[in-house]
């Protein structure tokens, strides 16, 4: 396809969504459960097909030399359709957030005043390789009311659009509309381009996948993007710390999963602790296999750490790594946090209230934790009950983004026939 | 100057505010009602510089032969003088969004999870020659514990020097920082260029002022800009109106004042009670001297309108003019609003209840009304205490934006050392 008409292609697939959209938005919640359950039962159904064509996938991917990695990511076992599945009727049950009316004020003149939650519009999901992510992200969007163009990696095309036919069987079992969810055919990069410039047919864009693409992404969009950049994320062990929890949180943070955006990569510890606290911490860690880069009083405490520069404190390894710095107040720690830190999530461990409250009034992250490890930053764990991503944005949703981050809100007013003026 | 050094001198403005807005964030509630009460006695006690200042503007401003309008609008007068400070006082008097918290939710291993207000940062707003908008975007922006860049007209900027003189004093009174407020210095186009592109330094554009304007800074920003565009209102009187109720609304809301954004464009009146409403509607409005454009439905019932057609549907008069059209179903007066709305605000007046639902839930204005005529759309009427404009996007704040409309939320979760995995 030449690229104008890729674009034309492009557009007619969000006046579709845009129409689509409209229709959904006042869906009923019956019929969106109807839509999620008929799609989990469709894919138990086309497990051989699905397979297929992702087989299909997988051959040409391993011809043009995809990494084991990417490989396991394409593939659909038949594990993978089962968690599909699951999570679609995970999705089916949690609460509708739709309609739902907030707290009515009453004004003087008797008007009542109230919020109603109401879907965004059409949504743009942009990622990778990884055919899981296109169910996942049209289960969301649908439980949101919202419509839904998807652009999946292009190593994935055949499953995605074999799962695109699943998604149709289900919003036609419930009577929603076919371009609800619409999965983009084409593997021209020319598609993306126009997806997240359409500002007509678009009204936010959400790209799941690694740094340089969102980075991309945000650099070039019109539309207003929910965007996840780096999770550069602290400990800060205080003066008043309970060692034993510090040991353990410090400990958890850094080796729940080193891939998690939610990982420690810098520990800040107060001078008044360090000598306790660092060398029995520093031991577990190495013997857990994590490598230590530590300021020079760190290298004090811990001779096995090596020096950690300014290359350090601003780096997410996403790996076995950690970056110590020993701090002499709590407003040191803050500082380092305001410099160095990505705003996504912090933590303080500390019994002393004063210390607690102030760390979380004044780090300006998405997440400000007391006493947790920052590995928890997700939103199950928050009790959002699903998750499209953890937002960096300060506008709209931030931090962990579940089915209300993809809603927005109107006003609703009643009144008796009042008049102004 | 030249544009480059115009770009340095903004990126210095951006760098201050930046630095300015992590102080003002843990700003207490004390120290910003300080500040604000004493600009409102500087304003007292600067009357006479603040008019020499004035002067010199209107002065300029006359040999530039700005229209009277214009000219009025850049008048700082003795009453606006005492507006002003009256509208500091108020300000501060309202209550303190920042770092108030949700409601808390207890997770399964113990861990409360709930939502802070905190500011959003670097505000910048960008508007027309009317100083008075310099003292009341201060305000909010102060006591949304942001920092400002603030680039009025340049026929005003004389003006605006003189009220940042009383802001920097205010400030100063209350040990806030000096750079929380600034005010751009130079009448160069290019400053508005890169203040809206300086991602790094400014985190959402404000711009009040016109239409073109506004669609300028939106099309060129890479900082999300909460805009306002067309408010094309309409008021549909449903078959089960009550008709005195009805008459009174679409009375008010056309005539109350032609030039606000919230006014009646186009009146939707269900077929079933058209004769009875319209032409004692249309004596009233005509005899108010208002101009009347009408479906050929309506020009039978109202020979005194003239014809309407798809630019009346698409077009905001903010003026004595009013389109009219007859349908025939709830659905039909949906689907024109849908077609030619902006948004905005839309009402329906019906003693039906199922009727009421089905427009409050399907319309997707930022407010909706039932009963009520469309003038009502002003932060102050909705109970919010002062607003910086009326938001037509869809993400973050919608419709009148009050305080907690210029501030985000953060998550804070407290524990007591609870472990993931």
């Amino acid at each position: 396809m030449s690229s104008q008409t890729v674009e034309q292609a492009m557009l007619a697939l969000g006046e579709n969504a845009r129409r689509a959209a409209r229709q959904m938005m006042s869906a009923s919640g019956a019929a969106k459960v109807r839509a999620l359950t008929a799609m989990a039962d469709a894919i138990a159904d086309s497990r051989d097909a699905l397979k297929a064509a992702n087989r299909q996938d997988m051959d040409a991917a391993r011809e043009t030399g995809l990494t084991p990695a990417l490989l396991d990511r394409l593939t659909l076992s038949d594990r993978t359709l089962d968690l599909m599945a699951e999570g679609l009727r995970q999705v089916a049950a949690l609460p509708d957030p739709v309609g739902s009316i907030g707290p009515t004020t009453i004004r003087p003149n008797g008007m009542r005043v109230a919020q109603m939650r109401v879907p965004l519009g059409v949504i743009g999901i942009i990622y990778e390789s990884r055919p899981n992510v296109t169910i996942d992200a049209a289960a969301l969007c649908l439980k949101s009311g919202n419509a839904a163009i998807l652009r999946g990696g292009s190593e994935a095309l055949r499953s995605n659009l074999a799962l695109a036919a699943i998604v149709r069987q289900g919003l036609d079992a419930a009577g929603l509309p076919a371009h609800a969810v619409q999965v983009v055919d084409t593997p021209d990069r020319a598609a993306v381009g126009t997806l997240i410039t359409m500002t007509e047919h678009v009204d936010v864009i959400v790209p799941r996948g690694g740094k340089s693409l969102i980075q991309r992404i945000s650099a070039e969009a019109r539309v207003p993007v929910i965007k996840h950049l780096d999770g550069n994320c602290h400990v800060y062990i205080d003066a008043d710390a309970d060692l034993e929890k510090a040991h353990a949180i410090a400990f958890n943070a850094k080796t729940y999963r080193y891939g998690v955006c939610g990982s420690m990569e810098t520990l800040l510890v107060h001078a008044a602790v360090a000598d306790t606290v660092l060398p029995r911490l520093a031991d577990a860690l190495v013997r857990h296999g994590v490598e230590l880069r530590g300021c020079p009083r760190t290298r004090e405490l811990v001779p096995a750490a090596r020096p950690a520069g300014d290359t350090d404190w601003a780096e997410e390894y996403l790996g076995p790594i950690l970056a110590i710095r020993v701090v002499d107040t709590l407003d040191d720690a803050m500082d380092h946090i305001g410099r160095w830190g990505s705003g996504h999530t912090d933590a303080i461990v500390t019994e002393n209230l004063s210390a607690a409250r102030r760390f979380q009034r004044e780090v300006d992250s998405s997440s400000v934790y007391v006493n947790l490890p920052t590995v928890f930053a997700d939103g199950y764990e928050y009790g959002l009950g699903s998750e499209i991503g953890i937002s960096t944005n300060r506008l709209h949703a931030r931090g962990p983004v579940g089915l209300e981050g993809l809603t927005t809100y109107k006003w609703v007013l009643s009144g008796e026939g009042q008049l102004r003026g």
